[in-house]
């Protein structure tokens, strides 16, 4: 099971959310009408369907605003809400409830509708073998929580940054004046841990990138045709990476060419988010 | 013209986007491959036609990386980028180009959604004197950038944050046990520069809300038959805003009720990203 | 009842606060003397009478430097210390209450100053109608605290910051040529939700922002003769807010004009402290 | 002459200032008004006379909003303007004058105030060879900006916090279980490079502390008498400092007992602000 | 050639730095005795033989105090000095230079350290094919630094933290119930592009390890003999890392063995500093 | 005893350790291994005989990590630990142990390294009445933690910055054109609680700064014969520290010369760390 991202990783983005919402007097509406010891129960619910994510990041914002605030969890990050159900139950003051709703909602709606389109993907390509992996086209400020999001709803796990996998592109190779010469020059400064993925146009550059043996292969922008052709080409020696212009509709076209994972950059840049609501119980 | 936001109040969101992507080691890809002194040219366009936004943010980037890579904007935020067209171009070392290009076209792809979904709502409802506003349903960490990325898009503003407007929603309803009593409650605390905007379901709470004047009065998920007797009823003595189940096919049908603002939560928690991309010139 | 402030807001303050009086070693002199299992009781008392603020910053700064101290209040903010009344008692090792002692003593005495203050300005327009409210006028890094402290004082809200409300000064009617542009210009900004506010100078600017109804109007430096003329004007149709040379011997005299609000720079930015004290019990 | 401190001493203090005065949206009134590329010149003036401190500050937080923006001095820190000097102008872009106008005067008046309160007491012991000096009694986020005001007003230094001065006050002689041990305790802690000052409430404690030769001895709350007879009892020995109860009217005759040092807390707790003002030129 | 790290990734340790050794009254040795507009020439010079490292991070040092402070490169990192050699070259205010010599030199001389003693290690295996590498038993804070200064020295990369590669250690193994079960469940995790090397305690485990095909194996403690009994079991189809025990003079004996990798703690947490001074010139 | 550091001083450098282990995504092996109910009982021990230090930042990282994860003290800070001594016991979730492992070792492995070699120094120039003294030659970051291991290994505390002791240095003499001078400048900027220590290069020097009677004399790199001459000269009034080339096996000959403080660079900047691990119980 995905353990939670630990607190001190998400910190700066949950204070970043609760400080832009609360300003400098806090959440005036809730102060001039709650009464300071009123207590409430509270219910996150899903107003449609999908997976849930998010929790983490609604928890500690409920965690840092008032201690004392119960969340409960009732459906765990990564499985599916039917339209209705109970998310998580907020038991505590009435104004911190009110005061931290917005906050929690929009972590859980916008990690939700990640998670849940990652799903979509992830049933379209079923029985293939193909994996739905994200990008770097994450949402600045929260690229740990959408990573995590992608793999909760399915997917799997690509590089986090820019440090941790070499990931030579069209422009890398232009620079360096070529695929060899680019592998070349990543597999000097790569040392033993740190993977090498080339990036390649063209069944031309396919094959020069296999002689120099990369860890993995992202094909960009191959028609579906490139695509078969390529995996027949690479017959399972080297990982295949499809990426470009991947929609639900076309995604289960481009699995069946055979390819290992199939990035898609929708998945973080341009999830709608999922309806959730905080209901008086 | 709408100013871009001074760099002391976005510099927190973008040190973060650039601090999760560069990691520890910073960009080992293009550290191995380009040259130390390798100068480049290369220009940010639209891979699709919309309004450019996030520009500000994508130039705080650049610089918070490397002071001497130039950023000319070509296209300027709120201007219309036709498919293909140049919305910026940067100069300097090839390194820190590359280094900087993921976060600076997140910053501008999903801002530039954000406004130009923003636009497709403002010109739908062209001629009927509504205004398209937002919500507080924005990215964690985003508030001030996408709350700016609406206006370039044509939208109204709306409040920032729970500090700086009441806004009497159905839980405060609840709590202070009615309508009149919340908006008295409010008005109490308000002062003379504080707006009180009260949520009503219903046409009989519409008809209480009128009588305690607040300044301004949100119809929220009313149906358009009873968005037009409120326009009657109410006679634009007081404005009023309609919310709920707002979308691309309904907008204009609503407007064309008289209510004076539509808010959309949409523009900000499920804006697609406008495709744009760094081409080496 | 006013809620603390949520301690997230102000946790920047507070922990600079004790940063610079801990420094790098913390309190040599406490460690040196006294035993780090030696516990105690220390009353946080009042040497003068004043209306009691600041105890959240001080209770927050006493939870950061050592969670297992207690302090129990005795005096709510808000309400009257007489001289020598216990405000409030902690509880713990003497080590660590001996450290905080001085930092939150440094946020009561401020605060409570600003709160006396008020209360003073308060009671000298009782019975007028006028409301007493401060300005921008606050001290750096306390700007959330001092309005609060104000409020406890019994004074009204005011705009926190540049971005809530529009303040049209003498400079903006400068640059926009007049007060009628000035305020067009404004109002094409500002939505239904923000407050227009405008300052004028004389009576004649007086009436020419009377046909531009703003949401207020700040009459600046008027005599108590032109005040009365001014409220006679206005006839209750718009807030009116004096400022100005506003002084306790002269504040009554201005509340009798009949103007609506008294703004008073002094609250936040002249209120010497009020003598607090923490004494072994 | 006593140089500026660092920027990055006061960088912390001055971004919370400009960022509870900008908030998310920034200066909405100045946007809304003010053209673009519209340039200005203001001059900021004393409204009445004093010792002008806090421009480094003012400086900064300028040069936080607006790189661009220049800031030329008139009248240097420490030195005395008269009513309806200038004292700093400003020169660039209109909005970013008018923007960052309250936060620079708010470090301007705060710290200038607390300049000229000290060289009033300055100048009362003139001649006497008293020296004035400050305490912690400073304001939250401000210590350092503070005590080097005192010292532009012509007062002398004192410790800056926790770590850097043992000060044995009554309840560390209380803990200690006496005068003695206590000075014991701290000798054993400090090294050679850590002065030692210890607070006595009578001559008979006096008498005690000379024996263990500490490097100052605080005299607190003593009477006139008493504190002449202390200092013919020590004899220039040690140091000598007095607190308590010091005024403006009071301080003379305290000095004239022939102390060495008078701490006034009043200084950094009660100095009331330096009325500054922006006008256009 | 390895370029220095962006300033945003080493930013927060040299402000910690600076702030640490400034605290909140800057230099008072400086700001008493050398005047505001003295200038000075300062050349940072080895007092010992070694590898420059740490210069990018005493240039932002110099430049976050200083902007105006020249520091002019001599030995380039990753470069020998000669004893007596000149590093660099500071000129500028000489209050500046004195205020900022001993937070540069500190770094300096850290980080050199680290750079000679893997050099000393690389020239022990020379001709060997072994190379080089670091642990994560870094210096707190430093840890983006060290590694760098190891590969200045001649080192390699290895995993920058928990993220970004999986090492299985002996723990890990206890947890999994052994080598096997604890690679597939990494493999489950892994995802194309992140390694997973095993650490193995014996002949015995390595056979299963070597069975399960990591991307490579760590033999930890090994004695020479099982090195070479590994080396020719393994027979280059997977990258081996020796580690535990590895000393100056035990490194070359290991090397011959023919495993690929060494990794050695000490370069990180037991690297004398190297001698660097400031002297006028 | 000397107490823990309070968690507010140490926590940025804690956050920064802890940040860039865990990087982006965490442990990703332990999360991938280890399950998430799985609780463990880990014991740190000392592989090698040392002095204890450090178990409050690793305290701090363990709460910063995990609260619910206990840490229980087997051997107090400044205490021997024996080779294969307990010194803290871990119990708690499995996954929290194996992700802090390395941080709250690396913290303690160093900062044991610099109390362990604090005692050997001191042990050296047992009965000789000389006290071992630190530098600023500490490792960025860290200056209050190994400030506080060399007093945990029986050295003695020495200024914590440049802001709260004067120290002339060479540098600073030749500034002002001479000792006498310096120490001129000096002693009016103190004021009477700030120690004026000053460096002599030679017996000349140090002829003159006696005259001047400043706090503490330091004598920098002079010969042993030197040495025995100055504290001759001396005679006991003025604290000597003697600095330059200290090593362990010249140190009891410089304390023997009746110099009253030694200071020794390396205990921060050269100690090897003590080596201490966590085994499974």
């Amino acid at each position: 099971m995905l353990p939670p991202l630990p607190d001190i990783i998400i910190e700066p983005i949950v204070r970043l959310a609760l400080s832009e919402d609360l300003g400098r007097a806090g959440d005036v509406t809730t102060d001039a009408i709650a009464a300071p010891d009123q207590r409430a129960r509270f219910v996150m619910r899903a107003r449609e369907a999908g997976i849930i994510a998010g929790l983490d990041a609604a928890a500690l914002a409920a965690r840092l605003l008032d201690p004392s605030l119960l969340m409960r969890i009732e459906t765990n990050e990564g499985a599916l809400a039917a339209r209705g159900d109970a998310v998580a139950v907020f038991e505590g003051f009435a104004r911190s409830i009110l005061t931290v709703e917005r906050t929690a909602l929009n972590f859980v709606g916008r990690l939700s509708g990640v998670a849940t389109m990652t799903r979509r993907y992830v049933d379209a390509v079923a029985g293939t073998g193909a994996q739905i992996v994200c990008t770097r086209k994450t949402t600045p400020g929260l690229r740990a929580l959408e990573k995590r999001a992608v793999r909760l709803g399915g997917g799997g796990p690509h590089r986090y940054g820019l440090d941790d996998t070499i990931l030579i592109k069209d422009n890398h190779v232009a620079a360096a004046g070529g695929v060899a010469e680019a592998i070349a020059r990543a597999r000097a400064a790569a040392g033993h841990l740190m993977a090498i993925e080339v990036e390649v146009d063209s069944l031309e550059q396919l094959e020069i990138a296999i002689r120099h043996a990369p860890t993995a292969i992202l094909l960009d922008n191959f028609s579906s045709d490139d695509l078969a052709r390529a995996t027949a080409l690479v017959n399972r020696r080297i990982p295949l990476e499809a990426s470009g212009g991947v929609r639900l509709d076309t995604v289960r076209k481009i699995a069946e060419t055979g390819v290992d994972y199939i990035s898609v950059g929708a998945l973080t840049h341009s999830a709608p988010t999922l309806d959730v609501a905080l209901d008086a119980h």
